[in-house]
């Protein structure tokens, strides 16, 4: 048995004690790198304590990368995570620690490769630049770490944004139009406020649905429509803004044509209708010529832009933002909506990330990476499943979609496949509406950018030996 | 005279002619680096225009850093800002133009001395163990840069906090009903969810008005009770929650008497209505024995704590946290409310910074560094003002309330301060209904974390000088 022991006249709960003694010895490697730690019911009978201290400290453990859950297994030691990263060599326990999203207590079983679409390549991230770029600024904004910032943002930092969307994405706006967030639900939350009286938003069928949820949750009304008509179709409906991811439709990957994109000002023109752009990964476009950003198009002050931080640098960082219509804008201050910018320090960093050059850079570099890996996705899928799986969404972002020449449900595709180690996703907690995917075949859909090239080929081998018997239905 | 005409028929108004011209000189290198501006009067005598559209245009150009203001000398271009930035020469201009803190227009004299509240000792901030944080923490988490974290705050964070809470606060709570977020504006916004069918929400008259004004514009009720008689005016309301500041209230400093919390706590207990708990400065205390928290009272699972890292750390940061209790929690999961934890990063850096035990090293070191300007602060008082004004509120926090005995009013004193370059507070926008503070004498409150001894040694003297006329009347 290891060496534990528990005080009850320690000012340290017993889950802390416990939480500390093995963390200790797995640092001071009394507890080798893939020892088996006792389970949670084992060492329950042996301090005759409650469970619930013992699954804490575990958690915790896990949380913090000391140990892994393996399905059907038990619990190890996987402290070599400290070593690899230092050495370079990630790949081995990468997907097997990821405390994000561990599910709550009890500990449960995790896939070894995760084609989750809202990963993004943690390798890549640019480490020793980032935390120049945060040392730096922490020197020369010193003084004003006693103060609060502005609750819109910094100045310079909307400024250093408003300079990079013009010339990235042909977004025209001044500072005063941008607030800096934290993510899609602070910005959900403001839009909400400030479009609260302009009636039903309607929305993509499937897609991103955290963001109408939140307009449900304030009681607002929303309509989902089927995501590839969603420009004929808004015309006829009582509409007074609409939810869009134009650059590349999440989930299917689609781009919305330039036609319908004209077609969709014309209604908010004629409507005084208002369109939520939300450019979520319009960074990567990996052939063709991007088209122009529905924000450039507008001639009249009725689109908000979104963008965010998440998918070109680190979802870690909760760093996005808003470009407002002037009009929206000014009514922020004249309402004096509540609003709440993240840490100034991360933002001083950012602006001078990006100021010295080093974020058009990590873009290029970003895009070129993304677009390899992008392809031996493809190429892979053809390899494996050629006649029985088609490819749609593909070219932009970081995510294609599937659909899988089968009998089979995308329920019981996802099943399968996960109990092969893989994790892919359907379409399910997507579908605003009953309206479907408008899909025959069950339809998968592959985030791509949070995986190796390595792990592609293997995570694809893997659905193919999975989905085997279903393809031959 | 710089080379800049007015015309009266054009469609931009003077201000922007005025600020389109000087971008331009300053731009095209018309105007070089160094050159001193017309004063606001100069230009004003010259065109013989009102002085608001000339200040205006000044403001624009120093937020948007092509002029800067130097105290006392005037306005001089500052347009080596991009160059500088692009050679990386930026040391010689950083400090000079910081457009983050910019005074709203019109431009006013800034203060020299500034009382206010809000503002802590950015001197005293560990910024090399701050770094260090960061570093190691993007370093043993560099893999965990590519993924989302858990919305409701890390979960290593949450149990770090609930073990802080626990030892100095006596808040008992498990990391699951711990909340992280970026700041009181997050905290309402979720609780205003959460206790949307609570009813009525009571509030301190005077107090800290944003919270319940986040309450008010969702729709909510809002009761606003005399700040001292709350705990025996509630049970004749029909509120069923209520926002208080019980450590030190804000703005008075009054400390909540241990049978007033028991009152509240029975009210609570008989209505199942809740108690917000706000601890702001909930840190500081420099004399005679905390009283316990109101969380650490509570038998029956009533109250909500928050607590936060902007009063002894820094307001930069952005970093809060909400302890629910278990009821409210669940309803977390089970209504699955909108949530959105800051930056990953900021907070594995916390967790591995109280870890580490620098936490509590630097709560020790800003209790005893606050504690002596605030006793700095009491004795200058007493020296310089005597038996004209009487102070309440001290012993704890970050600011106290002063009483001045004069017939003049507490805006008077303001402005009286602010024409010798001392800024102080009245209880301005505090007051969230007429029922006033109470007091006969004007009432004045002094923020003292943001300076140092020797600016609270002139700035009482100022505030003398400032008020000496006002005294004798």
């Amino acid at each position: 048995m290891f060496h534990l022991h528990l005080q009850e006249d320690s000012q340290a709960p017993f889950y802390l004690q416990l939480y500390a003694q093995l963390q200790d010895q797995i640092r001071e490697g009394k507890l080798l790198y893939g020892s088996r730690l006792p389970s949670v019911r084992a060492l329950q009978t042996h301090f005759n304590i409650s469970k619930t201290p013992i699954e804490t400290a575990y958690q915790m453990l896990i949380a913090e990368g000391y140990i892994v859950s393996r399905p059907r297994s038990g619990l190890f030691v996987m402290n070599e995570l400290q070593q690899s990263i230092a050495s370079g060599d990630d790949t081995a326990t990468r997907e097997l620690i990821s405390p994000d999203n561990m599910p709550p207590l009890p500990i449960q079983p995790k896939p070894i490769i995760d084609f989750r679409a809202s990963r993004v390549d943690a390798a890549a991230f640019p480490l020793r630049l980032w935390r120049r770029s945060l040392q730096e600024s922490l020197e020369s904004h010193a003084l004003d770490l006693g103060a609060y910032g502005d609750p819109q943002g910094e100045y310079s930092f909307r400024a250093t944004i408003a300079d990079y969307l013009q010339r990235s994405r042909g977004v025209h706006c001044a500072p005063e139009q941008i607030v800096i967030g934290s993510g899609i639900r602070y910005a959900a939350s403001l839009l909400a406020r400030l479009l609260g009286d302009a009636g039903t938003l309607a929305c993509e069928d499937p897609g991103f649905a955290p963001f109408p949820d939140y307009f449900r949750k304030w009681g607002l009304n929303v309509l989902p429509l089927p995501a590839r008509h969603i420009a004929a179709r808004i015309g006829n409906t009582d509409a007074g803004a609409v939810y869009l991811t134009p650059s590349h439709q999440f989930p299917t990957g689609s781009i919305l044509s330039y036609g319908d994109r004209e077609r969709l000002l014309q209604w908010a023109y004629s409507r005084n209708a208002y369109i939520i752009e939300d450019d979520y990964d319009g960074e990567f476009r990996y052939s063709g010529k991007p088209i122009p950003s529905l924000q450039s198009l507008d001639r009249a002050g009725r689109v908000i832009y979104i963008g965010t931080f998440s998918k070109a640098f680190s979802p870690a960082l909760r760093l996005n933002y808003l470009v407002l219509p002037e009009q929206l804008a000014s009514r922020l201050k004249t309402e004096r909506l509540p609003l709440d910018a993240p840490s100034r320090i991360d933002q001083w960093a950012m602006a001078r990330f990006i100021e010295q050059g080093h974020w058009f850079r990590h873009i290029r570099r970003m895009r070129s990476l993304y677009g390899k890996k992008h392809d031996r996705l493809l190429e892979r899928i053809r390899e494996y499943f050629g006649e029985h799986a088609a490819v749609t969404g593909q070219g932009a972002g970081l995510h294609i979609q599937v659909s899988v020449k089968t009998n089979r449900s995308a329920a019981d595709l996802v099943k399968l496949a996960a109990d092969q180690g893989v994790a892919v996703y359907d379409l399910e907690g997507m579908l605003a509406d009953s309206g479907g995917s408008g899909a025959a075949d069950p339809v998968i859909y592959l985030g791509f950018a949070g995986l190796t090239e390595k792990q592609i080929d293997d995570g694809v081998r893997l659905l193919r030996r999975a989905w085997e018997t279903a393809l031959q239905e």
